[in-house]
């Protein structure tokens, strides 16, 4: 039903995306700079639109913290301005020539690092996703297809139509940022047909938009569900580092991905490390749901379910499990983990490099609060998303992760023999 | 319907991989030593069930080329084993670890490369595709599930019980080479469901089968559907240099994906060009079918329809079209191209570069033929497939491909502030 209009803003990014291959990084990095300045000077207009969506928010009941997301305040828009000049000031991957050798024929052989081309956005919530992703986009020589949530319509749209603008006058083609305005959800999966025009579509939001993006697209999907993390405290850890980091991964920022979900504690110190650590928690007001064993320790422990062992809380509650040795954590971790990231507490030197080897998730920390897996933590800049699949990208994904290597030869004649 | 017996390979295959992860090379090479012996060894077996796939083939009225192509013989049964052995030399990419970087808090950051877990690939025709896949799985730390063709069905499960018992010998759990033992179409269906057990697909065969894949799966899949290779012979070319070349890719093996099907001639040197150039091909029984322009010199050459400049021909058929410049060139490779190899012949330093920077296809040669676009060629070692979509891999694949990095950090207590 609105697979013309879908199309037509497609075809329109494929091409404009063509003008973006040969742009050289001081163009694209002044266009980004432009960018910033046009968002602050529009943001009497962005407020006004803003008001549009903090109104029906407001009439639809929508819970106060939602409407906080939705809001454009003055901060958030000085901070998108910033973030678009981070992410101007950041060294281009394209371009990039790499591993060039020379075959036994003479033949030169190497790998260009090129964009993917167009880059679908699908996501949900705060509308300063909508100038991340078109500069991160553009950084990277990609055009962006956006398609944010329909209670950001009006604020998404006015935050486009400045960034759109701006473009014009630094002569970049606007149509390298498109925009899907349509928020029914078949123009999602209208859109999600397009695999000759669209060259990856990134979910950003809840586990149900994902898994409609995954289940509907002809189109690769790079996606994370869940963040299912995991501490294993070892019967050799330090414990008062413990303490320190396994308080840290819970309640230094509760309600995000690399939070601490489940604490996994060897049943050698489980006697000693639990009690002084469950009363740390106790005072920061984190819930405790604890396997059998764990509550013989800590009789006032509620029990845990088996979903809890599933389950990202996003919130202070945390699943706490005695194991027998690393071999049950491991197991542990390969049965209820969401591959995002875990770390192990020790100070015996094996039982480290065990941990690092046989836990496949997309992030394995030493002695570390799994807070630190972040793009911007890694030094990959801004953040494009986190994969937990095991294709194209594991784990935090910078603008190096929206491009991709081709094969270039320089020959002198050479033919197959 | 077959979902259960499905479900029941892909989990011993996961379970399985998990004892792969931290297998040393040593191991795996000796464990691939033995399958190849194993394979030279069970020749008369494997010849004997080869030979109950031959008939059946006779019974339906295969071609003289597709019953060819089933055939076990010794010397294809000897070069299955050879292919294994190359494998069991190439360099191990498993536990490589890359960027090790220390952060401003101490925290050291890297990046280790891991098997996926488990590969599934769904082929046609040939039975040594069963060995070769089994062996590159094997080599990267993979588990597989193979689903070779149905005319191949008796070959195909000679191999894998020869290999599987070879693991045995080896120490290695068996299980790591699943086998789909149905060739009902509706068991692939029911394995592309099986995005928690299986990390990728390999689909290698035609355009139909690629389809079905992609379109029914829920795990990401790499895949290739055609290659209609273009080569432009610039008005700067040394010609000489363009007649050997246009020729080689051509003609020296015209089944392959990467041989030329359209020839892209610069209009002020298709005078002098194009005559020579079909004279060249008459002799070796190349068609051409031309544009307009080119038939104005070349009269009696067939005209060349819309269909034609898509056309993955296979065969001694060869598309010619007289561009105005290089631009026209590459605008053509865009529209009709399939993100296989492109080549350019020129002596002009200027387009050469261009025509490097602008063409997006995954292989793209200055100065040779396209057929060089392959695993081997490019020192890949044995290929896995070649992708032709930007993600994850682009181009000729080999082992790495069948890995990924993640994140590893080596902390000292740190904590996120």
């Amino acid at each position: 039903m609105y697979d013309e209009v879908i199309k037509g803003i497609a075809e329109a990014s494929r091409k404009a995306s063509r003008t973006l291959v040969g742009l050289p990084s001081g163009v694209k990095g002044q266009a980004l700079k432009h960018m910033a300045a046009s968002l602050r000077q529009a943001a009497p207009f962005l407020r006004q639109e803003n008001a549009k969506d903090l109104e029906a928010a407001e009439k639809a009941g929508l819970s106060r913290a939602m409407i906080d997301r939705l809001s454009l305040g003055e901060a958030v828009i000085d901070g998108m301005a910033r973030a678009i000049e981070e992410i101007a000031e950041l060294p281009d991957p394209v371009g990039t020539i790499t591993g060039m050798t020379r075959r036994p024929n003479g033949l030169m052989v190497g790998r260009m690092r090129i964009p993917l081309g167009v880059v679908a956005i699908i996501y949900e919530s705060r509308p300063n996703v909508t100038a991340d992703a078109a500069a991160l986009c553009l950084k990277s020589g990609n055009a962006v297809i956006l398609r944010g949530g329909s209670e950001a319509f009006n604020s998404n749209a006015a935050i486009v139509k400045t960034l759109r603008d701006s473009l014009g006058f630094s002569g970049i083609e606007p149509d390298v940022i498109g925009f899907i305005p349509v928020t029914d959800r078949q123009a999602i999966l209208d859109m999600l047909r397009l695999e000759d025009l669209i060259d990856l579509v990134i979910p950003r939001g809840g586990e149900g938009l994902i898994r409609t993006v995954s289940e509907n697209s002809l189109i690769p999907v790079l996606k994370h569900y869940k963040g299912v993390c995991h501490i294993f405290v070892d019967r050799q850890a330090d414990l008062e580092m413990a303490y320190r980091i396994c308080l840290n991964a819970k309640v230094q920022r509760p309600g995000v991905c690399n939070a601490m979900e489940t604490l996994l504690v060897d049943a050698p110190v489980a006697g000693i490390f639990l009690p002084r650590m469950a009363e740390i928690y106790r005072k920061h007001g984190v819930e405790l749901r604890g396997c059998g064993k764990a509550r013989a320790h800590l009789p006032d422990m509620k029990p845990a379910a088996e979903e809890d062992w599933y389950a990202e809380f996003l919130d202070l509650i945390l699943a706490v499990k005695i194991v027998e040795d690393l071999n049950e954590a491991i197991d542990h971790i390969e049965k209820y983990g969401s591959n995002h990231t875990e770390a192990i507490i020790t100070e015996n030197y094996t039982r480290a490099m065990e941990f690092v080897s046989h836990v496949d998730s997309s992030t394995v920390l030493v002695n570390a609060s799994t807070r630190f897996s972040d793009g911007g933590e890694f030094g990959l800049g801004a953040e494009v998303g986190i994969s937990t699949s095991k294709v194209h990208a594991y784990g935090p994904m910078g603008i190096e992760d929206l491009t991709i290597q081709k094969f270039i030869c320089f020959g002198d004649g050479q033919i197959r023999q």
